[in-house]
């Protein structure tokens, strides 16, 4: 039997994911040497890649592929290997691992795909693994995946061909998908911008995201972490531990609505989420969320300069219409363009041939043509306190000026490092000759004038986010209201969900404000509530059958005699005849009718991945078509409920717009406050919606609640 | 002297702008033989691209350069030469024309800067210019610009290096901006897309982008049009020309803020227009505008496509995250994916070897090896009547699959071609390869399943657009309202604008509805409108001085008492007092107050560009935040009205929400086609803002009108 030899990679704290990405030994599960066989060309890939350690092949026929030998059985085998890398059928995987266990391989990679993400019913296939893992201490990152490439020890276990797609580097990738994760390569390596690790994570079985992004976050080597995810779980732990790293934090998150949800189930399992809880939720934990694929380049990029910390920007460009579009980008950006500060106007009016160019910001410098004019005025405007950043645009000949052009590169990475700055360089050029200068110096070289700005507005809102991160204090606050446990015990032991009244109940026990509302099942009693509490009121049917009492004719506002209420009620009783909606719970509600005003949303909901969040925004009939609505994870403070609320598009309603009065907007900010409380301290309830609360200038109502059990019987139509 | 010689290139009918773009002779003037001359590049770039006309240079040392015989002067240059290209200074310039008008020369390119763009003083040199010009019938592009590129007759009269930039083909460029004409080049080049055409048009003195347009349009070695634009004048002409061509227009309008115009202003005097009339007139004409340059790339290979005239797409992926993330993209622009044909399904089966693909839409087909499945699957998905299009997702390994790939690119040109519908293929590979795939086929190869859905998404909205076209009949309707007229003519004498009474006598002259109001200067006049008209009324201060009523205390709601109206009065009063608004023509309006509504915003302006539009939108607080607003060209007829009315995002509402009643939309409809008479058939009338009318199931009352007229004193604040 052979001896193990020591890998030279000097070992780190997490030993397990150590034995993943650098093993000291690698056995592939299901080689043969057919040209057709995938698992050999793993073999091939750690071979290509230069991987340090012992690799051993099983297949049926033993020999030697690529040089390997191939042993008959895992029995076989010397014992002691660190990692095993799995590729025979799904049906074949549960006893694969089991003797990879008994022969002492800890440590997992099963790519084989066909389990539940083919099909729901193959679950039991994974939960046989999981059991087996269990027993002998094992972990396992897969199925359906393509496992680890790690261009330091060489260990690359695609079983597709990855040779010549990569360069070395310091920027790591976990992916849910084998197939975006090489489309990532592929944005990289047209940057030059080379790869530290890749982890292709499929079904996450066991490991996920979470205890990967961790790995990656303390690993030396990686300076910055991408993501394609279709799906988060452990959501609060990879906020936790992406909020306590400065390293940038890139997410492309798919699989955003029906459609991708479709799919994403059967490709990796994955489940979907509200794509809007996504984005607060990241955003609170510092990440960078891209939309699209395209803006990897630009992200990456942004960060290949010193980080940008404010909004000023000077724009230097040697085309006037690449001037005029930055400034139409920057515009959009919000950034500003200061007019050019005096010391470079004054350094650079002895550089200038001819008189045609207007010293100004955008400075349109067309005539100029002695290259080094340019690093001087970018030293100029880097040199003001007030200056935050140089956007340098940059039309060249390489046949004419690229040995020029190459010459001022080393000067701009210099200039940026001395400043920490960043100077975003368009370069418009032959795409051979950028290709040059991205490969020797590392200078990041856009495309675009709007690419650069992107990215500039990329490295400022990270900027902005690392120092105003702002995660919810776990664990969550406890303390129940005995009040609303004892409501929710009652409604779940009744397998329903709260009604109308009872939804009041539990807002009214938080100290939020309803009006005097009254559940009759009696014309007297209707009557008797108009006597102590006067007109108008509203009149609405409240039962277990009828949610969206609205649509269904199941309110009368506005009843302004006595009359119009014995009218009313005599409407809804026949209406609840009609419509058999009679139960023992429910009956007519008269409410206190109040007078129109600013009409809010409040919310609050149990996000399967985040947990709880809760939510404000514009209400009334505008608020489904706009949708102007912003989301925090609770539990939220004081400080964190000002920010919320004061971004939604329709501040200025609140702060009185034309003329109007300010509404009471600390209202708001407690009701919230009080939300979050009652969410993170009920673990039954999985939603509060409180549609509208109607706020004046001093106070307000909530008019309607509904507050929904996680396990109760959902009474959604 | 040298005789000319024919150029072989046959002569079409604008003969003007053939001799710009095909002349037979030329004269560069301004060429020295120091390297720094600028002139001299001219010469250069036309011998490298193959001009087969004469060529003579003019400048000050008489010799050759580039083997060009230079003069010393025009009039030592032969005769009947047909294009001029300027390169001497600004001031000499008029002189230059001048010589160039006496001997015969009627076709200049200016290329000179430093003209308006640089100081609007020097406005003079350019209309000494225009003078010169017309004395000798001559025509001009320019000044301050690069000219043209011929790839057909090899003229290239750029005095930058522009070797290797460009190939040739078949796509047109007209650009305000020649370093954006050049990015165009790169975008291009990129995608290995050949160019026909260019022209550079600086500040269009003479010669514009119409002109241009119309001469490409109809050019039959230009099969589509990209036009880069800071400011768009003739804009209705643009828009009639385009949209009497099929061709693809593809519009890049940059200068769309105010950063943006200031630097646009000096660089080719370009005038700030609002942006939101130049999307509505260009979309209304079949124009596609991109946002940006990055846009440009996919915009050019939608259109190397079979138009997509529908929205069911099937996808087809060899990796499931690639599927995931086309189907977010295909939400996101509102394809269908419907369920994956029979047809296809039944086909495919018999090709996979093993179990673990789904046979859905889209396809992951993560597990298929053999590339000519692909095709197959393909041309079932085209097959079908039901299916319009198809997005393609190969991920592959240039090395070991590169030539089967190479292989199926012709056979999916041949499907594109068999069934007129589009194939959108992301090919994820090394660039390389996708070069080499690229130039060799000129199919399109798209980088991102993204990128792939949204090159799809302008096929499809450029088929709905050329399907659609709705330019307004010229000339515009006639006939104008008497009694309008003579308002007009009465306040434009008084050298100001409509005050509030006089601008709803305007609508009221077209039968738009107004509540009963009155202006007057006495209380008891006030009470006996109260008499007539019944309570509850308003009261708003009518002075020249006081455009923002309500937010200057000016306006008084409700008053639904005598008293509260007496008190109003005096109040008002005291405030014209204490703000000196006392004028002639002002006064006091009590006006009947009507019941709250839904608030819409109609208006009419007349744009500097595109001339008069009529606009549509949401009123009331939140019309500012959400500018949820639509714009169309006016005169507008029945059925665009229809149309436009039902663009804006607020339209369940005026449907009826929530078991809110269906609102007037007939009326809206009315009001705005009277606003497009009332704006096409009186010239003074700059603007006129309804905010609002409000709008009632059965009709609508116009609370608040204001009529700027364009001559008028602007008492804007």
């Amino acid at each position: 039997m052979k001896q193990i030899v020591e890998s030279p990679v000097n070992r780190r704290k997490s030993l397990c994911m150590d034995q993943f990405f650098y093993p000291r030994s690698l056995a592939v599960i299901g080689v043969s040497p057919k040209k057709s066989n995938l698992a050999r060309n793993v073999i091939r890939n750690c071979i290509e890649f230069g991987f340090r350690g012992e690799i051993f092949g099983i297949g049926k026929r033993p020999g030697r592929v690529f040089g390997v030998p191939i042993f008959e059985s895992i029995e076989a085998m010397p014992k002691g290997v660190e990692l095993g890398v799995v590729l025979t059928p799904a049906q074949s995987t549960p006893d694969v691992i089991k003797k990879l266990g008994k022969r002492g391989v800890r440590r997992i990679i099963l790519e084989t795909g066909g389990f539940s993400e083919f099909d729901m019913r193959r679950k039991v296939l994974e939960d046989e693994i999981l059991q087996i893992m269990r027993h002998y201490g094992q972990r396992l990152i897969g199925p359906n995946c393509l496992g680890i490439i790690n261009m330091k020890s060489g260990l690359c276990t695609p079983f597709a061909d990855y040779r010549y797609s990569v360069s070395a580097g310091s920027v790591s990738i976990i992916s849910q998908s084998g197939g975006m994760g090489r489309t990532l390569f592929t944005v990289m390596e047209n940057e030059a911008i080379g790869l530290n690790k890749f982890v292709s994570v499929g079904n996450k079985l066991d490991i996920g995201e979470a205890e990967l992004l961790k790995f990656l976050l303390s690993d030396p080597e990686t300076s910055l972490v991408v993501l394609y995810l279709e799906d988060i779980r452990q959501g609060r732990d990879i906020l936790r531990i992406a909020a306590n790293s400065d390293k940038p934090k890139i997410v492309l998150k798919s699989n955003r609505g029906k459609a991708g949800a479709s799919i994403a189930l059967s490709h990796t399992a994955a489940m979907a989420t509200d794509d809007k809880v996504v984005t607060a939720a990241l955003t609170q934990a510092g990440i960078i969320r891209i939309d699209n694929t395209y803006e990897l380049a630009k992200s990456l990029k942004a960060f290949q300069m010193p980080a940008l910390r404010g909004p000023n920007l000077v724009v230097i460009s040697r085309s006037g219409g690449h001037a005029v579009v930055a400034a139409d980008a920057c515009e959009n950006h919000r950034f500003h363009l200061p007019p050019l500060p005096s010391g470079v106007a004054g350094k650079l009016k002895k550089h200038l041939r001819s008189n045609v160019i207007k010293l100004k910001n955008p400075l349109d410098m067309g005539d100029v043509y002695d290259l080094t004019v340019f690093p001087v005025a970018i030293e100029e405007s880097l040199k003001q306190e007030t200056i935050h950043g140089v956007l340098f645009i940059l039309i060249y000949s390489e046949q004419t000026s690229g040995k020029d052009v190459h010459g001022i590169i080393p000067r701009l990475q210099e200039l940026m490092e001395k400043y920490e700055k960043p100077v975003a360089a368009t370069l418009i050029s032959s795409a051979e000759g950028l290709r040059k200068i991205k490969q020797q110096s590392g200078f990041p070289v856009f495309a675009f004038p709007e690419e650069a700005v992107e990215a500039l507005a990329i490295s400022y809102q990270h900027y902005l986010l690392s120092r105003h991160r702002q995660l919810p204090q776990t664990p969550l606050r406890a303390g129940s209201n005995p009040e609303v446990a004892s409501q929710i015990k009652r409604v779940k032991k009744a397998e329903r969900n709260f009604l109308l009244h009872e939804s009041f109940k539990i807002v009214e026990a938080y100290q939020l404000p309803v009006p005097g509302y009254k559940l009759v099942q009696k014309r007297s009693e209707a009557v008797e509530f108009v006597r102590e509490f006067g007109l108008p009121v509203a009149l609405k049917i409240v039962s277990r059958s009828l949610v969206h009492k609205s649509d269904r004719g199941g309110v009368k506002l506005d009843l302004d005699t006595l009359a119009k209420l014995h009218q009313a009620f005599t409407e809804m009783e026949i209406r609840i005849g009609d419509l058999n909606l009679e139960d023992q719970e429910g009956g007519l509600m008269v409410q206190k009718m109040v007078p129109p005003g600013q009409e809010v949303i409040l919310g609050a909901r149990r996000d399967p991945n985040f947990g709880p969040v809760v939510l404000f925004g514009l209400g009334g009939v505008l608020s489904e078509l706009f949708k102007d609505i912003v989301i925090r994870l609770a539990p939220i403070n004081h400080s964190q409920v000002k920010k919320m609320v004061r971004q939604v598009k329709f501040l200025p309603v609140l702060y009185g717009i034309r003329g109007g009065p300010c509404l009471d907007i600390n209202l708001i900010e407690e009701c919230l406050l009080k939300l979050s409380d009652l969410i993170t301290s009920h673990e039954e309830i999985e939603e509060v919606d409180i549609n509208p609360l109607i706020v004046y200038p001093k106070n307000g109502y909530i008019v309607d609640a509904r507050i929904i059990l996680a396990q109760g019987v959902r009474e959604r139509d």
